[in-house]
C-alpha cells in the first residue's frame, strides 16, 4: 500500500532511532507535532498569553523534550521558507527527525483574509498559487511527503455574499493545477467547518472528499483534525471509513480534544474517550499508515507538556486498539451497546 | 434538462389548472405537501397531540384548503398500498393532484428499529428490500416519478457497535439494486444527522452524494429537507451548489424551520428569513425543477392553517429571489456584508 | 445536613440490607432506578420498539436483577395512583426497597400539550394543581421524601406566542402553593433545556434555582438529570456548585449520557468520562447526600442490563472520587490542565 | 423608575439633538456604539485585517458618520485611562455625545491569562480591583453611569483544574466591594458562555442574575450581549423577562447577530429576525429604559457602515415593536403560532 512504502522511504538518516522505537512499542504509526504549537497563543482579545522563542529554539526543544515524536510539521513562512530551507533540512537531518508536512500560510496573511485561492480578486488567486508551488518546492527540498492545505480563509461569513459555486470551481482549478504540478507530493485538505471564516468550503469529511475528487488527482486527499471534526458534528472514526470508501483519502491525521461545539484545541482526552478508541481502531483497520500528528493551541499551558500529554494519551489508545483488536471487531459485529459498555468498563483497572 | 421534461409529463388530466396557477404566478416550481403532516402528532411522551384522520380525509382536506398545492406526497403503508393503490390513483386523478413523491415507511416499523437496509440481520435487510419494491411498483402505478428513500433508521446510536464500512456497503448495494431495477424513477436520499438513530448514514449533503454516487446510477439523488440542513450544521444554499456541482443530484425539497439544534419541524420563516431568500436564490439559479414541498410536523398546531403558512412563506420567498434575481446575482459578485444587509433591509416596507 | 439525616430517616424495615450494602462499598449515596425505564420506548415515529410489561413485573425485575439500588422512582398515574398506592406500598416494603420519588406525570398527557401548571387555560392549570395534590399525597403515603417535578410541557414552541412573564408567574404561584401545602415533602424542579417543547421554563440549573427561589419556600430545589445539563451546554459539576452557593438546592439526581446536543438519554460514560469523575467529586464536597438515580431510554438496548451498566459506571466513579478525593482537591487548586491530564491517565491501567 | 429618571439627567449639553431626534422617531431608547468595533480586527491566526486608527480619530469618525447615535461606550486603558479622561470628557461634550459606559480591559492583559477577578494568585486579584477602580473613578469623571463588566477570562478551559465555589466566592466579594465603593455606577455584568475562556463563570442570563443577587446590591445588574445570547441555547426575549423578574436587572444592552453557535459578532439581522422583533418588545414592555448600543466585530467589513447597518435594523424592529405593541400583546395572549406567523407576514410588503 502506498502509505506502507512511504514509511519505508522516509528518513534514511534516522533509521536507527525510528526501529528502535518501533521494537518497543510495537507501534505501526509515527508521531510528530505541529512546531508552531510550541509558540506564542493568542486570541482575537488577547495579543499573546506567552512569549514566541524562534522556530530553531522550538524544534530543539521538540526533539529533546517531546517523547516518541519522529517528525515535525512546519508551518510555511513562519518556520520555513526558500531562504531557510537547507539550513532547516540540515537540522533535520542533525537531529535525525523526519519533516512530516509543510502547513502553507494563507491563514494569517492579511491580504487573504477574504480568501486566498478563492478570492474575487484574481490577483491573489495567483499570489496564492505562487506561494503554494513555493512551499511545494520547499516540501520536495526538505524530503516531505505530505502538504497540508489548512485553508482557513477559503469560505465565507455572511449569506448572500458569495458565489458558492464559482469560488468552488477556484478552489478545484488551483488544486488540481497544483496537484499535477506536484505528481510526487501528496496534497492533504484539511477540513474544519468553521473559524476564521464563519462557514468553510472545507468543512467536513464527505464535503472534503468531494472536493478533492473533484480534481481527479489521486494525490489530493484529506487531513483529520479530531477536534475539528467534534466540532463540525461528524463521528469521527465513520469520517475515517468514509476516506477509505473513497479510496484511501486520509491522508493525515491531527489529534486534540474540545468541549464539542468550538475548536479549542485542547489535550488529547481532556473530555472524549471512547471516541478516541473507536477512532484508532478504525485508522488501524482501514490501514492508516501516515503520522498521527499533535495539533493543540496551549494557550494558558505549558506546550510541551499539554503536547507530551497528548501523546501519551494518543499512544494509550493506540495500544488499546493494538491489545483489543479481535474484541473490538467482535463487539461492531454484535452491536449490543450493552457489551461494548461492558468493554469499556474492563479497561479501567 | 430532465426534470422540465418531468414537469411536462406529469399529471395532464390537471394541466389546466397547473397552467392557470403558471399564468397567475410565473412561478416555475410546484407546490405539494407530505399528507401524514395532517394527521397525529406524538412524541417520545406523549402518545397523541391530536386525532387521526383517515388518508382518504387528509386526502380531501389538503386539496380543499391548501393552496396552491400541485402535489401530494404519500407515506407508504399509512396511505398507499398494494391493496389501496388503485382507488388512490383515482381519487387523486379526480382531484387533479399529482402524487408528488412516494416516501416508504422504513421508520415506523419496530422490526427495523436497529437498521433496515443496514441491520445486521439478513433477513430484515431482505425485507425491506421486498418492500422498497412494492412501494417502487406503488410509484409506477401512481405516476409518480420520486422515490423519497429517508433511511431514518439506518445509522447507530453508540460508539463501538457497528461496523461502519460493512453497513454503509449494505446500503450502497441496496440502493444499487433498486435503483437499476427502476430506472424511470428517482430514488431521492433524504439526509438528517440524527434522530431517531443518534447518527444517520446519510447524514448531510455531501455524504448523501458521495452514497448517491457510490451507487453509480443517475436515478439515485439527493432531498434536502431544511431543517435537517439547519440541524446539520450546513448552509442549506451551499448544500444545493454542492448537489448542483455533483452532477444535478438534487432531485426533491422539503421546507420547515427549526431554532437550529434540532429538527423541530416548524413553520417556515418562524425562525430564520435570509437563509430561505438564499436557498430560493440558489434553486432558481442552479435550475432545479423539483417539487417544493412542506414537510411539517404540526404537534399542536392546526395542521391545514401550519402548513398553508410555510406554503405563503416559500411562495413569499421565491417571489423575491424571482423579482430581485439579478440584484442578489450582483450582491454575490460584490462579496460585501454591508451591501447585502441594505438589500435585505429594503425588503421591508 | 439534612440530607443526611433523611437518609437514617429512610426504609427502616430494609436497614440490614442497606447496611451490608454501604459495608460493602463505602458508599455514601443510594442508587435508584426510574421504574418506567425498564418498559416500552418509543419516538415520534415508531410507536414501540419494546413490550410494555406492568409496573409489578418491572418492579420485580428491577428488584431481583439491578445490582445495588436501594429505592425506585415511581411515574404517577402509570405507576402509581390513589388505586393502587397501599398495594405498591406493601410491595416496596416486602421488596425492601425505598420508593425514592414520586414523578407525576404531566408530559404524557394530551390535555397538557400546550402546558399544565403553564397553560393559558385555567382549567387546564386548576386540574394539574389538583393532580400534583394527589400525587403529593401518594408520596407520603408511599413515605417518599422527594417529588420529582419535570415540567415538560411547561413552556413554549414558537418566538413570538408566549407570555413569558405571566407563564412564570403561574408557575411559581403553583409550585409555591404545593410546597405551602406539602411542608415535609421536597419538590426537586427537573430542569431540560428542550424537548417536548422547543424552550422549556426550567431549562439549566441557574434559571431553575432562580425559579426555585421565587417560590421562597426551602422545600423546593432541582434535579440535575447529567443528561439534561450536557445538552443544555452545562458544565455539570458547575452546576452541583451553583445550586450549593445557592443553600444546598440541589435535591435529587439523575444519570445518563448523550453525544451532547440532544437528550439521547443512553448509558452512562458511553460518550463522556472526566466530567463524570468531576461531578462525583462535587457531589462529594458540596455534601450531597441525595439519590443517584439512574433514568436512562434505553431505546433499543436490553433494559435491565443498560440501566445495570450505568450503575457499574457511576459506582466506578463514585470511587474514583473517593479514593482520590485529596488529589483531586489538589488538582483544583492547581489550576493546571497538565497535572489533570497526568491524574486521568493513572486511572487507567 | 431610576433608568427613566437617568435618561432625563444624561447630556443636558446635546439635549437639542437628541430631542430632535426623538421627536423624529419616537423612540424611547438611545442608540450607541463601541469605539472599539472602529478598529482593527484580528483572530487567533491573523493579527490584524485592518489599521488601528487613534480613539481619537474613531470617536470623529463615529460622531460624524454614524446615524442616530446619542453615546459611546469606551474600553478602558485602550480608549481611556485617568491620564487622558479630563481631554476625553472635553471632547465628549463638544461633540455633545454622552459616555454610554466604561468596558474596563480585563480581558486583553496577558497577566489576566487564567482570570482576573478569580485568579489563584492573589496579587493579580489585588492588581484587578484597584484597575477597576481606576476605571470607575474614571466612569463618575465622564459622567458616565454604567461600568459593563465583561470579565472574560474569568472562568476556565478543562475539566478538573478549578474550585468553582472558591472562584465564585472572589468573584461575589470584588463584585460587591466595588459596587459598594461606587453606588451612583451601575455595574452591568456582561455574560457569554464561552471565548476566550471555555467557559465563563457569567454564562448566561440566570446565572449572571444569581450572581449578581449574591452581591445584595442593587447596582449590579446585567448587560445582555444578544449573540452572546444565542450562542448561550436561551432566547433573549426570556432572558429580558427573567432580568425584570429578578428585580429590574437588565442594565444594559449589545446587539449583534450570529449563526447561532458562536459569537461572530455581525451585522444585525443577518441571520435572525423574530427574535429581533420579539425582543423589542419585550424590553419596551418590560420598561427598559437603557442603551441600546452595538458591539461587532467587522472582521473583514467596513466598520462604520457595518455598524451603521446594526442601528438601521435595530430601529427598524424598534419601530414594528412600538407601532404593532398591541397586536403583538394580543398575539402572545393567543398562543397560536399560526397567527404569529400571519402577523410576520404582514410585516413584509
Amino acid at each position: 500500500m502506498m502509505m506502507r512504502q512511504e514509511k519505508k522511504g522516509t528518513g534514511k538518516q534516522n533509521e536507527s532511532k525510528m526501529d528502535k522505537l518501533r521494537n518497543d512499542t510495537n507501534m505501526e504509526n509515527k508521531y510528530s507535532i505541529i512546531l508552531g504549537n510550541l509558540g506564542n497563543t493568542c486570541d482575537r482579545f488577547c495579543k499573546g498569553y506567552k512569549n514566541n522563542p524562534s522556530s530553531e529554539e522550538m524544534l530543539e526543544m521538540a526533539v529533546k523534550k517531546i517523547p516518541f515524536i519522529e517528525g515535525i510539521e512546519l508551518v510555511g513562512t513562519w518556520d520555513i521558507r526558500p531562504d531557510n530551507v537547507k539550513e532547516m533540512k540540515k537540522r533535520f537531518m542533525d537531529y535525525g527527525i523526519a519533516c512530516a508536512s509543510i502547513i502553507p500560510d494563507t491563514f494569517t496573511v492579511k491580504e487573504y483574509g477574504k480568501g486566498s485561492l478563492t478570492s474575487t480578486n484574481r490577483n491573489i488567486r495567483t499570489s496564492t498559487m505562487d506561494y503554494l508551488r513555493e512551499m511545494s518546492d520547499v516540501a520536495l527540498e526538505m524530503d516531505c511527503k505530505i502538504v497540508n492545505l489548512w485553508m482557513g480563509q477559503d469560505g465565507y461569513d455572511y449569506l448572500l455574499t458569495a458565489d458558492y459555486d464559482q469560488e468552488r470551481e477556484w478552489l478545484r482549478e488551483a488544486t488540481t493545477a497544483l496537484a499535477k504540478a506536484y505528481p510526487t507530493l501528496r496534497f492533504a485538505l484539511e477540513y474544519k467547518p468553521k473559524e476564521p471564516r464563519n462557514f468553510s468550503y472545507h468543512a467536513r469529511m464527505a464535503d472534503t472528499i468531494l472536493a478533492a475528487k473533484e480534481t481527479g488527482c489521486p494525490n489530493v486527499g484529506v487531513t483529520i483534525d479530531t477536534g475539528h471534526s467534534f466540532a463540525g458534528g461528524e463521528n469521527v472514526a465513520e469520517a475515517v471509513v468514509l476516506a477509505k470508501r473513497a479510496g484511501d483519502s486520509l491522508f493525515h491525521m491531527h489529534f486534540n480534544d474540545n468541549h464539542g461545539s468550538w475548536d479549542d484545541d485542547m489535550i488529547v482526552s481532556s473530555v472524549h474517550f471512547t471516541c478516541y478508541i473507536e477512532l484508532m481502531f478504525w485508522l488501524k483497520k482501514t490501514g492508516y499508515g501516515g503520522w498521527l500528528s499533535m495539533d493543540q493551541y496551549p494557550y494558558r499551558e505549558d506546550a510541551i507538556d499539554a503536547i507530551s500529554e497528548s501523546i501519551h494519551w494518543v499512544k494509550k489508545y493506540e495500544q488499546i486498539a493494538e491489545e483489543h483488536c479481535n474484541e473490538i471487531e467482535e463487539l461492531i459485529k454484535l452491536n449490543d451497546a450493552v457489551e461494548t459498555s461492558r468493554f469499556l468498563r474492563r479497561l479501567f483497572s
